[in-house]
């Protein structure tokens, strides 16, 4: 307990991260993974600076609760020789020395700022601009996010991994902010456009909405999103590294979209009594420039064919990368740009073609979703819609291209309602949100086909779609205050950017084993055991392992 | 030679089943393929329930030809003991009990009746509703199929494959009568319409052909989907274990489209002196309701992505899947419903793009197709055809959309006529029927597009069309009366339907290396043999197994 | 040394060649890649024939400079006795044989002359027409392609690969002259209708483009492919060996579209002076006809799924086999047959889609192309601006179809341009001309599209495409004709075409390490190391090999 009290002591008393950058190719980078125990020392010593981020982090820990008992004497000394700690916060903090000024420009994190490491996919693509002290901040390859994780959002982390960051406290909120966030955005947006839809459309003024309902949602959208948005930004002011492993996520690359789609809703369906009858092109530009250079980095990342080709990131969160082209057509139908628009729906149809048939065929490649459904699926409500929304409104008519991207949206949102019961099951997450915006789409169009085609069967699906929406919405919106204000748990801490770059297999010393070729796998998994225990409990080398036999796990044993 | 015929004997005066479900994980089940002698004994038995079924049966069975010399005693005294008999027919039969009510319903049979077991393709999914003693009667796992089976329909065993009823008799008659020959009503159903065509479309009425052709023809399809019908009825009563079997099969499931195609065809082809000018909306409601109940189901299962994923299962016979759409907008175009018609056009184009794509790809995955060409690859021709006469049908007009869906069938048409010499060579079977219809749908699209371009090239490539596709229908009608009547080789044994759950791989003789974990793979496979081995034999230890050298050739051995 | 002079003097004297075709299983084929010292002796006998065709051959070789010092006198004798040369180019030469008769017919080479062979791509695909002694004549595996081969174009030889032609010569010039050599036709032809359509199309009309340049071009255009015709026809004639190992070739196979979609450019590019209005439509049926043969051959390679299916051939070149369509199209517009027309606008469509998705999934089967960008990717913008001006082209308008394929092909113009800095480094080769169709054809579509939408963007963008184009052409132009006739380094040896048929990896005679079969890969590689090594040095086996130790590094010391 000395040591380790001691450690502790000095943990403290430093006060600030001793070493961040770990080399990729030193032993030390396996103390990050040990040392569960010190995280939580060390984030005391971060306490001063994270304290604002985290306020309720003190009273979720219970620090050395279990590895205090076997903690030895070499531990101790190894730690303290080295000062490496596992959930040292700062390591996804954004870096000030001269060649990170980019981090200085939180704009950039959405225009690409990883071009020159944007097909950094390759799996020993180590070297790179800032060499190898800097291995945290390299990209995460393509790989390791599927290999690492799992579940329909891929948030959730395999037993077998290491987290960088410790999972025994609560990390820094913007840490744990994801950007899935801006799903509220899109979720109430859209909204937005539905309450002015059922307004102002000829076929719902049976229902007498009045408008200020719109409006009253514009104005809570534009809160929600001036909100997220802000904290977004502060978070890539402060943790950049985390944004980065949030944009090389291949979920959480779509939602990138998200601030801008979310930006071009609340456009579209800003209430007359405010916005002009027709926007100025201007904020069409705005606001489609930043998804236009997304789209060219992203559709170039599936064309060029790397780590990072489609049919291995196919995802149904891949649609929203789609959609945005098609909500850009109808802003820029809003605006008067109409072959904008056409050129917009173009590029959406082309990719949405790719996609839909990648997501359909199910590749043997794309092993990430599982087999139950999943609120994800309903995104593949979105881009149809969308498609048949921005269809109506460049070629003004509701023809049979637009009816059959409306009938193939019907038709799989049919194909959902009828697997609900695999809906259930699913705890709350902020990243539901998202799901809510394909089903509004739906309404929109839904109500767009009742206006062409009148009919007591139209307008009761379209009444039906948008009380739908509107209620899930609303569930959602409850759901989020509770989660939030109430029960304090809206945002966990966000594993998923905390993978390590690479699995640990790395150099035991005595490999005698190692050298029998014919148990190879059996003997990693064994050692995989191994280690996970004995990252658990951190015993001293004193323990026998020659008795044990197991040569491979000697690393952990003498750290 | 005394024990075995002891044993013949003792069949036969037993004369009926003694034990008919099998335990999975019982050592019994091994019996089942192992005593192929007994098999023409108990069939003997059956003789007097089945005999109305197989009144062929007697001739060609040679009891005991072949395994009369090496049956020792104790594999006789085994088989006493054990009572359980290859060929035991019943396993396929309809459950009595409580918890089997559902067999009670015939009709369930294509509604869907494994919505619970729906996505039971997960290869362990054993337990399941029935517990263990129904091992029999879950679901086989997809990859079986295409593990076991061969050939474009994969209606081939492969040699390695054990089949769970004897091969040396005919089966009964409603186990042997498969879900294919639903396609001789669809092969007669598109003639119906040809043939209206032909009579009333103006580009064709220098024919001059009578419309009491199409008359006849009706009735004739109407009869035979009847009586296929009727067949099919009782075999789903009787043995729905057969049934659920051929829903489960990659090739057969597209076939359950089958019959509710040929209603739809036959309602589209109706002669005007027997139906009204404009047909109910009801008559749609009524046939497309299964139609629709299917899709939500398969394409449910493409999406969902588990083992029955598209880019496995995705063969020609597919597009019998996707055909249905089609064909029901076109009688929705005929009862008045065009908004309807409009919205399976949608989900057929759709899912239609899914499975051309995928074809066309040829996936890695999708080993199951030989090389050579196939009459199943018509069903290329019958999807675009479809489209094009949907398209028409519903929108009123052979526009670009439609003549593109048309050159497209038409050129792949081409593409298989230069092919014509890799259709030699395959016998016939029942299955050849559902290859017609593609021809007659492209010869009927010709029409309609000789009626919007009437020139001579126009009309004489529909005659031709629709010479080729009477051709064909009246050769197969000729084949299959001659080998339904006269050669009585219509129906031979339907062997994919009796594959195996788990493959059987051979035999292993002492378990003691299991306990070496080293090799783990190796030993589990081999206890996995020795296990199977221990269930077929029962043989006690003391069997000298050195002596006999082969132990995968036991059975031919001793028996 | 005495040896090698009598073999050297042998060679000269016989004066011919003294075997060629190889038995498949026959120990000598290891021969072939043994005596690469042999190789010049024999070049040297052919030069009486190949004269001609290679007139810098002389100076370029270096006769036995390397490898005549320990050059033994067994492998003399085996040699002699076998008498089989590596470099024998003759091996590639048009047989004259009975059986061979269909070398005679030159034309016969694009309308598929090898249809029984056609899908002769399965591996032990053996036997065949010619027996055995014909092993070399035997289509390669489209595996081997890959596997041999690597770079965007599948031009480079890996460097563990045989080459049954000597690398240290210049080989004949036909057998240097690639298919590839067609594209300078396609980027003159394209040309030429860029500056008809600059000359005559209002929407151009303000840059006052005399319409004589189109006329110069045209001339310019239909020199250069009566050349390259001619030359190939000469190819075809006395190296048709090489011409089929183009044709199997995985991306040459799509350069076999090339001379006739040059013709049918210039067929619409004609100046109005020389031609007619409207051109007779035996024009395009004489040109359209063999592409469409081509056609069904390709088609029909992806539609059957052998080994040349479209998941795994499927590369940026394939776009060659789906644009003729589209260019066939807009003659058959011009000749005035609009069915025609939008027939091959169907079937170019239906493929495209194919081409389309497959591309963008970027399959794990398609591993053939780097991950950085390069020419061959100019080849995704030529189809969909291809199917922009067909569609106007047939239907007369530039409507919402026309201008979605030309917003596409835009786009991905964008995508390249943004990734220009990927397409340095790459050395000038003949196949650059062909990515440049695919920029003259997308500046043909922005004239098209400005002509309809005649803002001052549009145009704009017409212009600056039109003129990157015919930059690009005029620098290509320029270029070419210093490589050809300047530095001479046009037509490099066309490693490509002279790949083994299978990869030698089988049993040499006394390589007594290959019986350790543990470490099978380790010793087939040193194997392959060894046989290198003993084809540059040619050492007898009395050479001890065990003091060595290291037998991979034997290359590098002893030479």
């Amino acid at each position: 307990m000395v040591p380790n009290g001691e450690d502790s002591h000095k943990g403290k008393s430093s006060g600030e991260v001793i070493q961040i950058q770990l080399p990729p190719h030193h032993n030390f980078s396996r103390q990050v993974s040990l040392e569960t125990g010190f995280a939580a020392l060390n984030a005391e010593a971060n306490r001063g600076k994270n304290a604002a981020f985290s306020p309720r982090g003190a009273k979720d820990r219970r620090i050395l609760s279990r590895n205090g008992k076997s903690l030895g004497i070499t531990t101790g000394a190894v730690a303290g020789a080295d000062g490496v700690r596992k959930g040292d916060f700062s390591m996804f903090r954004t870096k000030s020395t001269l060649h990170k000024q980019l981090s200085m420009l939180p704009i950039r994190k959405e225009s690409g700022f990883d071009l020159q490491n944007a097909d950094g996919s390759s799996a020993g693509g180590g070297g790179g601009e800032s060499g190898r002290e800097e291995s945290i901040n390299q990209s995460v390859p393509a790989g390791r996010y599927f290999a690492a994780l799992r579940g329909p959002e891929l948030d959730e982390v395999k037993d077998s991994e290491d987290i960088l960051l410790p999972t025994d406290q609560i990390w820094p909120f913007l840490l744990r902010f994801p950007i899935n966030c801006f799903g509220i955005c899109l979720g109430l947006g859209s909204q937005t456009i539905l309450w002015q839809s059922l307004s102002t459309n000829p076929a719902m003024s049976f229902l007498h909405i009045p408008p200020y309902i719109n409006t009253a949602i514009w104005f809570l959208a534009l809160l929600t999103l001036v909100s997220v948005s802000l904290t977004y930004a502060l978070k890539t002011a402060f943790f950049l590294e985390a944004v980065r492993r949030e944009y090389f996520h291949p979920v959480r690359i779509n939602f990138f979209f998200a601030p801008w789609i979310s930006c071009m809703f609340l456009a579209i369906g800003a209430p007359p009594s405010l916005a002009p009858a027709r926007l100025h092109p201007a904020v069409w530009c705005a606001l489609f420039a930043p998804v236009f250079v997304l789209e060219l980095k992203i559709y170039g990342q599936w064309l060029s064919g790397g780590k990072r080709r489609l049919c291995k990131l196919a995802n149904p969160s891949s649609h929203l990368s789609v959609v945005g082209n098609f909500v850009g057509a109808v802003l820029a139908a809003r605006v008067g740009w109409g072959e904008a628009g056409k050129f917009l729906w173009a590029i959406g149809i082309a990719h949405y073609l790719c996609v839909f048939v990648t997501l359909y065929q199910r590749l043997p490649t794309s092993q990430t979703l599982p087999k139950e459904l999943h609120p994800v699926y309903c995104m593949f409500i979105a881009t149809p819609s969308a498609a048949s929304l921005a269809w109506n409104a460049i070629y003004g008519e509701f023809d049979a291209v637009a009816r059959t991207f409306y009938f193939i949206a019907l038709f799989l949102y049919t194909s959902l309602i009828v697997r609900i019961n695999f809906f259930r099951g699913f705890k709350f997450s902020v990243a539901w949100w998202s799901y809510t915006f394909p089903m509004t789409t739906a309404s929109m169009a839904a109500i767009k086909y009742a206006e062409e085609v009148p009919t007591i069967l139209s307008k009761g699906l379209a009444l039906g779609l948008a009380v739908i929406s509107s209620a899930i919405v609303s569930s959602l919106f409850i759901s989020t205050l509770l989660h939030g204000f109430v029960w304090c748990s809206l945002f966990p801490n966000d594993l998923a950017i905390a993978i390590s770059r690479s699995k640990h297999s790395s150099s035991a010393r005595n490999i005698k084993i190692a050298k029998d070729t014919k148990s190879a796998s059996a003997s990693r998994s064994r050692y995989d055991n191994l280690r996970r225990w004995a990252k658990k409990s951190l015993i001293p080398t004193a323990i026998d392992h020659h008795s044990s036999g197991h040569d491979s796990d000697d690393k952990r044993c003498t750290l």
